[in-house]
């Protein structure tokens, strides 16, 4: 008996877990990212959290995963983001290496999530599968025949930025009217604050969510809101999930995977969210050209990427 | 040495050719659909044509492989389309087993059309490429490691049906807003008559180039006069290449491809096409998601799909 090491290095939270060879979960801990700490407080803080694990392993653990929340160099196995002061260029997988003495590897979030999933949530028994993380940002990984597809640049699955509108709404990336402006969990929390701002009145029960302020609604409070039948709130979550329809239907045409998984934070809404998603992808449906891709909500809730982590760990110790 | 033979049956054209162990052509003959005749006259004809060249054949013809321009079930390597008499259900490879007496497997335009390309054409060194069947319609085929990526249901690499408008225009495949509405040939067509019925002062060339008749105008009219500068058939060029470039970059997105392939009857506008997708598709570039997917013009011109037969017909012969 084996175990294995996961990390998940998120801008909120990071998790370490500890993993058996058939990657169920041992011990999860969970802790609030200090936005100000940087890298090098979250080295100091994963080196603890994880020796505790490493401690408390009943077994000889073999290999550590680690997912990580922002673009990742595959090849290298650096972290090439540079949204977080210290990431930029930081060889993520060398560092586990020498802090855990372990085989170490790093994958975005994204492609964890879909590993995940693929392996112990949502996408088991799938020969193909299509995550979408669904958070501040969207993010998505495309799994077939087990292996993550990562393209010429390691820029597939890049779900949240095709060009959807002609709004010239300018995006995260850089760039404009990428699917991400109007179905991310940022989108979400301004379209309520916005109606906030501009009626208050209508939007009463999403400010009374957001302790009393409107500029406290979050993608979490209009989804609350929109779960208790608040119409402005049913109303938003209604076009997030036409906008995610396109998205979900995109990756139908092009690679009809067996499933398409939603995850990520905004998953966390449940049916407020794929109920719209599979209304508009029925009214967006051609009579000549079907399919069984089968939509669904995540499994492992904020843990994909985790599990990922861990698959990935597995893989690496040869399990 | 051995010789097998290759069928692309099509609409407006049909052809048949012999290639060698390489895949050289080594004869192709061209014929013109005749459209009222259906399936039997097109049977009797292909009967014909390959006969004539299975008897001129130097050397042993080993397999049979057919592209056929409309949907295609292959796992039962039956024609699906719906649109010609007497296609429906037909069961094309069994046909050609017998009328040719070899072993033949059938694929679509658009999926032979990307294994032409891909082992014979623009695609050729790749490990990854979508090819655009850019026609009446739009199709596309996405081969991975040399082979054909079908999805769960058969439909992948449907490029041409990705929702990417709410103007609700009805497409050709029952449901409203997909790509190939506003990039087809059709839509090509469509927009010069358009031009030609509300100001044909401003169209005269396109006019000239098509007998003289507004309604003659078709795609390559409007290409061949956007050759020649004409601005409103530039205009009409642009609008078509701007539209084609937000395909493309989905297709770079999700699967990031070693190459992007532009071929069938539309791509031979050439640089007409190119530059406008081109020009497009760096305006609509994120200065964080870098990608190197190239994006060229199909090498085979007309018979990318043919050569696609010849290349499913070379593996069925073991090669």
């Amino acid at each position: 008996m084996n175990n294995v090491l996961a990390i998940d290095i998120g801008g909120t939270n990071s998790r370490v877990g500890l993993f058996d060879e058939q990657g169920r979960r041992l011990m999860i801990t969970e802790s609030e990212t200090r936005r100000d700490g940087g890298r090098e407080w979250m080295q100091e803080h994963l080196v603890k959290q994880c020796g505790d694990l490493l401690a408390k392993s009943d077994y000889p653990v073999k290999a550590c995963g680690i997912s990580f929340g922002g673009p990742v160099d595959f090849q290298r196995q650096t972290v090439t983001s540079v949204h977080v002061p210290g990431w930029k260029d930081f060889a993520l997988a060398e560092w586990g290496q020498n802090a855990f003495h372990l085989p170490c590897q790093v994958e975005n979030d994204a492609n964890a999530g879909a590993l995940g999933e693929g392996q112990f949530g949502a996408g088991r028994g799938t020969n193909s599968l299509f995550y979408f993380t669904l958070s501040t940002g969207i993010g998505g990984g495309y799994v077939a025949d087990g292996r993550i597809v990562r393209g010429r640049d390691g820029v597939a699955g890049e779900v949240g930025h095709i060009p959807v509108s002609d709004s010239g709404a300018p995006c995260s990336c850089g760039a404009r009217g990428c699917l991400e402006v109007f179905c991310s969990g940022t989108a979400i929390a301004e379209r309520g604050r916005e109606w906030g701002r501009r009626r208050p009145e209508g939007v009463a029960r999403m400010i009374e969510l957001s302790a009393g302020q409107v500029e406290e609604i979050t993608a979490k409070t209009v989804a609350l809101a929109a779960a208790e039948g608040d119409p402005t709130a049913v109303t938003i979550m209604k076009e997030v999930g036409r906008w995610l329809a396109r998205g979900v239907l995109t990756i139908v045409r092009i690679v009809n995977p067996d499933r398409v998984v939603l995850g990520g934070g905004v998953s966390q809404a449940g049916v407020v969210l794929l109920n719209p998603v599979r209304e508009a992808l029925q009214e967006f449906e051609s009579p000549t050209i079907k399919y069984s891709t089968e939509i669904v909500l995540a499994e492992l809730g904020t843990l994909s990427p985790l599990y990922g982590a861990a698959a990935v760990a597995l893989k690496l110790s040869g399990n």
